[in-house]
């Protein structure tokens, strides 16, 4: 800090990088009050600075050298916002190393190599902030670093993903099929050219992992995440859902049972009571619960420059302040701990089950009988003729051990009287 | 702090202050780990220790002097859960003049006396943090001071009183009148012996003066609050506003208006798809929105031993942190400001009105000339017979300035087919 001003250096100048730009030129006068400390953007890195933008950078702050920034000595913050986890990985670890303090939104780069970056922090002195990486403008992350910080929490359940809320949400409420709202979100800008990493759970996963290391103060491995996406979700099964009081959500869930982790990503069926259920579109929401602190929700937009922007912004002004009290380190994460990660087989869960079968007398009861044998209670069965002497057959199962329910559906499959097992979806209920 | 270990004294051992002494015994391995450093019970303070109590305390942490507490130098932080305004404000005035961070769940004396204590302990170099005092366990206070610093709030609109909630609740969803619900909230500890403060918005409008204070960073007096309290909404109009498609909840709202500010508590209409509309039986929740930070909403439990304990738990870590890092007043509220407050004539809101009328040709008609003449627009109506030649007529009217409102409700009270107007509530939809 130079002359009473604490001088950040943008490494990419996309939509992230751009509304946290525009948020400190915006709001200068507002930040410098609350901060107490004038924040100024000395220099922006971006590789391509003709691409067409919504917010123009004065050329004097522009460059393309990523170092030019990283070893400039008057710089003290720096942001990164370019994303993925090789180049960013390698430009945050040199701006450790030059002391700098770090703000990123980067939730695949803090997933996969947080346990390398926050002990690199610790141990040049810096701080290092990632806010924005999980729930956009939502404030998770330093809520579970401070305000419950004294909290035990048993679970964190997330809708931590945009683009499947939104695709979920408008299948839903338009009955349509999952390609047609998919190709429509591509068109709409809610859906990326290539949109698995959101489909397929991995960008969650990403995001679960980060949630619970500081949820749970455990070192959290990305792979060791139960992963399931929505592709296979039918307009079908968010309608039986909707008869039996259950909305369809892909949901992030970490708990903790006893010493071990469950560490999972699935869409499920959640009651149209929770707190959740009620996330519509692109808003994301994470429900904490645990002994001391009850239930807790916290929502926003999960996503966008300037929702992203006021949580990065926020990292900033928690850098600054902490660069203007010689206070740097003060609130490290700690999770540091290891727990094992149950198995989804030995995972507790309810399932909704559904399945085409010969319209003819006895087969409820044959199957019936089949989940009795492998210890499979039922909550909930309705039969409808489905047409062609065939009928539908929903089952709201009681919660219990997945593999018992593997096995029973091992066993129906095999019988000559059913044709399908439509879909198999866990039930959230706590 | 002398030996690595930071010292509390907690003023007040009720609800509050025994929920603190019991997190910060259970969970101290866990404290101490995330705030790197011991935080140590060191006396607790009451005026009676022969009430029974669910926790117990040492004798040797027994005190009934508060100033043995407050002068005692190994004692860093003094946590004050006695309530109200007076010996609360005298004992929290001399444990920051003795140097002490404080820490207070407090509503009433910071909404009053927060422009006194504020600057104190400013000017004494301690912290002061009261995020327990509006939405117990919601880390409402800290983010609009940390995570959401950066953005400007426009409204920031608060189910920050239970006890209603609770009561809207149960009238919604078993169609009870507001006195027998009441009757039955008081039976089962919802509401207290005496529940004006509750039920005629006064606890709302000190949370919303400490919410405004902060998002708006202006100073705010609670006495120019406008408030109305829940006492007159009806089974009929919960029903009415129902098939309207909105819910009635008891809101405190703050909004910035230009250089005005619009501050109000009052029962009012919310559409079923509000994030809040969903907010059930004695949870609060708090919904900001800004141009940067979209809408936000943070939900959890408004009270209890637990939920608020933790919350106080959070500032008493935040203190701790400032005193191992020498950073106290790091992170300063900066509520100077000055705003003048919209006379609630001025405010533009929409309203929901229900007259009971003679039932006969040319009355509805005549109401509606009279709206007209006044500038007051029409949105929606419903008119329905009520027996005995009697009708029930419904307005929802367009959003315009109150005080239209009003002048055409003189009028047509004056009307000979007008038996009564029934009631006004206001909508909040967006």
């Amino acid at each position: 800090m130079r002359d009473g001003t604490v001088r950040i250096g943008i490494l990419g100048a996309g939509v992230v990088g751009g509304g946290l730009y525009q948020i400190l030129q915006k709001n200068a006068e507002h930040i410098e009050r609350v901060a107490e400390v004038s924040i100024e953007v000395a220099a922006i890195c971006d590789v391509d600075w003709e691409r067409p933008r919504d917010f123009s950078v004065p050329t004097a702050l522009r460059t393309t050298d990523a170092y030019e920034i990283i070893n400039d000595p008057d710089i003290d913050i720096i942001v990164e916002t370019i994303g993925g986890s090789d180049v960013a990985l390698e430009y945050v670890t040199a701006a450790i190393r030059a002391g700098k303090s770090v703000v990123t939104p980067n939730k695949e780069m803090i997933a996969h190599h947080g346990n390398q970056i926050l002990p690199l922090a610790a141990q040049y002195g810096v701080d290092i902030q990632f806010e924005g990486s999980v729930g956009g403008v939502i404030p998770v992350l330093r809520s579970l670093k401070e305000s419950l910080a004294s909290a035990q929490i048993d679970q964190i359940i997330g809708i931590v993903n945009g683009t499947t809320n939104y695709i979920l949400t408008e299948m839903t409420e338009a009955g349509a099929q999952f390609t047609e709202v998919l190709a429509a979100a591509r068109r709409e800008g809610y859906a990326e050219a290539d949109p698995t990493a959101d489909i397929e759970g991995i960008d969650a996963a990403n995001k679960l992992a980060i949630l619970a290391a500081l949820a749970f103060g455990t070192r959290v491995r990305v792979e060791e995440i139960y992963r399931e996406g929505i592709s296979q979700i039918t307009p079908t099964d968010i309608d039986y859902a909707r008869q039996m009081g259950y909305v369809i959500k892909l949901l992030a869930i970490g708990a903790r049972n006893g010493d071990q982790l469950e560490l999972r990503v699935h869409p499920a069926l959640l009651p149209v009571q929770h707190p959740l259920a009620a996330v519509r579109g692109v808003f994301n929401a994470i429900f904490i619960s645990g002994p001391e602190c009850g239930e807790v929700m916290l929502y926003g937009q999960g996503a966008g420059a300037l929702p992203t922007g006021t949580a990065v912004a926020g990292d900033v002004i928690d850098c600054a302040r902490n660069i203007v009290h010689d206070s740097r380190g003060r609130t490290p994460c700690r999770c540091e701990g290891e727990a094992s990660v149950r198995p989804v087989g030995e995972i507790e869960t309810s399932a909704y089950v559904r399945m085409c079968v010969a319209d003819q007398p006895g087969v409820l009861g044959r199957i019936a009988t089949l989940l009795g044998h492998e210890g499979v209670s039922i909550e909930s069965v309705i039969q409808r003729p489905a047409g062609n002497d065939v009928a539908d057959i929903v089952w709201v199962m009681h919660k219990g051990p997945e593999r018992h329910l593997q096995a029973a559906l091992c066993a129906i499959k095999e019988l000559d009287v059913v044709e399908q097992i439509c879909s198999v979806i866990r039930v959230v209920d706590e």
